[in-house]
């Protein structure tokens, strides 16, 4: 009897479940994680991704840890384990905050409730809370977004901020679903979003499946579409917001921005506060990822580059606040000076 | 015995022979025309492109159809046939204008000396001749363009307009080739250019032929290694220049050209004489080619979108004038207001 279960992630009580987000949409292929090395490797491999999922899956993964260990938890060993338990789910990916802010979260919990007999149910009920949450979240985010788009708009948007980047509805794709709920005609275009192709693997196919108009382009081509006129907005997520409002989202997202100022389009990063990161001051102290060469030489295993040839393949780019019409969070749309609004936020 | 053979194409005398460039770098597959309507289907599926190579390759499939008449050339019913196997070839694609011009200087030889007993060596003689002087020209564009740069430059690149884009040698890589060739230590960061991956497959596979550095990243890195200040220079081919200097190329070079003045980056542009025409005024009146939807849902044959998923495949955009920095051609690298300068160089 599942406790929690989502187009990205089940949590079955002594398992995670995700489906394996780099064989969609072709293969429906499930992956079961019943350790916290296991749900390491499947954040580390991106068998899930986007900033909110691997929160939540990480808060899950912790939860396997506490379970796994084979002695007293309220123990000075006990506590050194899950400290352990903690940086490993936290060496997974660099960029996106949620990962730290959720094993922070769940960190606390432990510590301030270990003395507790049944604290592997408290640490599960905080891990199924964060995951709740997620989603609450995320409609909040949909109906403050929606009412920045009209009738008979179309959004562009990079990657995937879908419900299969978070544990359901999705933050940039849930402005979406809410504006097509309020009854709005929204029409999307999606970058396909390489090296990983999230955008025509994942974007495409949350919105097939939910009937939203979708029409799939290379990421080369949101310039030229702009120019067409086509575009009335960009919504992106994020991985994560410095206090200044610079924003780290997948690769190709500064790019974009740029076409949309010269555009004069809007736009908009939709994200919750658990992305935004007061403790770093501007995009330059966020560590940027780099992946694999070969996902730049391959294409789904298949090569397409010489052999041998040198690649730069980093996962993420910094927007600067000042391209950013304004930020969407669950508790309202904020707009520069982010300095200044994003702190609000947290009072 | 060939009479001209390059990296690009051969020709034997009877036929026109192609390394397939949509197999490269994996595969070094040779495809054979004998016919002129072998030689249209070659552009038209791309096994050779490239605004210079189908220029000439066209010239080349002139000839074979004037060997294919069973007749008298010198007749109404002859002129009638190459006016026709002139219409079949300029119907292959229709962006690149290098294909109407060496067609139109083919037909013009023929109308000119139809009653020569020899039209069919005077046909292949200029068709060589076109060949040729694309060599030539590229080897001019190269002098001239390698002056912009200097020595330890990293210059931005798009799709490949290089010596597989050319009978040899390259406009936009001839110009890197002829900045190496004085002596410069240059870089190169070469976008992989999807949807056909041009960057990926032939610029990248060319240059590391060359022993010229180069690394590759997918488009949408470009506007991040530009904010890196890591790019000094993009330089970029063109496969149609209008009056005006507006420019079409390969899809997401208008992104490049707006990334580029963003970072104060000079954005040149190399291109033969044959690319310019005078008689399109401005971009807005240059038909852009869309192409299949498979190349965007499929990478080299493997599925990577949803079925049935909307795409749109534009397969050139528009970069306006104001966006570049210069116009490097076979006569010296021309500058703004283009709608003066392009004309003066036809002088």
């Amino acid at each position: 009897m599942p406790k929690l279960k989502t187009m990205t992630l089940e949590w079955t009580g002594d398992s995670v479940v995700f489906v394996d987000q780099r064989k969609l949409p072709l293969e429906e292929v499930y992956v079961r994680c019943t350790t916290h090395e296991e749900t390491f490797a499947a954040i580390k491999d991106m068998i899930v991704r986007g900033a909110p999922a691997i929160g939540a899956s990480a808060a899950f993964g912790y939860v396997l840890g506490a379970k796994e260990f084979d002695g007293n938890l309220n123990s000075d060993e006990g506590i050194r384990y899950m400290e352990s338990v903690k940086e490993r789910l936290a060496s997974s990916r660099p960029t996106a905050v949620n990962l730290f802010w959720a094993l922070d979260r769940m960190h606390k919990k432990f510590l301030n409730r270990l003395s507790s007999e049944n604290i592997i149910d408290i640490l599960e009920e905080e891990a199924l809370t964060i995951a709740h949450e997620d989603i609450e979240v995320n409609k909040a985010i949909g109906k403050y977004g929606a009412e920045l788009l009209r009738d008979g708009d179309t959004v562009l948007t990079h990657c995937n901020a879908g419900a299969l980047a978070t544990v359901d509805y999705g933050t940039a794709l849930g402005v979406i679903r809410a504006a097509v709920e309020a009854g709005k005609k929204i029409s999307v275009y999606a970058d396909e979003t390489r090296p990983y192709l999230q955008g025509a693997r994942l974007t495409a196919w949350e919105l097939m499946k939910d009937g939203i108009d979708v029409t799939l382009i290379s990421d080369n081509m949101a310039g030229w579409v702009m120019s067409q006129g086509k575009i009335n907005a960009v919504v992106v997520g994020a991985d994560r917001i410095a206090a200044n409002g610079d924003v780290a989202n997948k690769i190709g997202t500064y790019s974009v921005a740029v076409l949309a100022q010269r555009h004069g389009i809007p736009f908009y990063v939709a994200a919750p506060l658990s992305t935004i990161d007061l403790l770093t001051p501007t995009g330059k102290e966020i560590p940027i990822e780099e992946r694999s060469h070969k996902e730049i030489t391959h294409v789904q295993g298949m090569q397409v580059a010489p052999n041998n040839v040198k690649c730069y393949n980093p996962a993420f780019d910094v927007t600067p606040w000042n391209l950013i019409t304004g930020i969407i969070t669950e508790k309202g749309v904020v707009r520069p000076p982010y300095d200044v609004t994003l702190k609000k936020l947290f009072d």
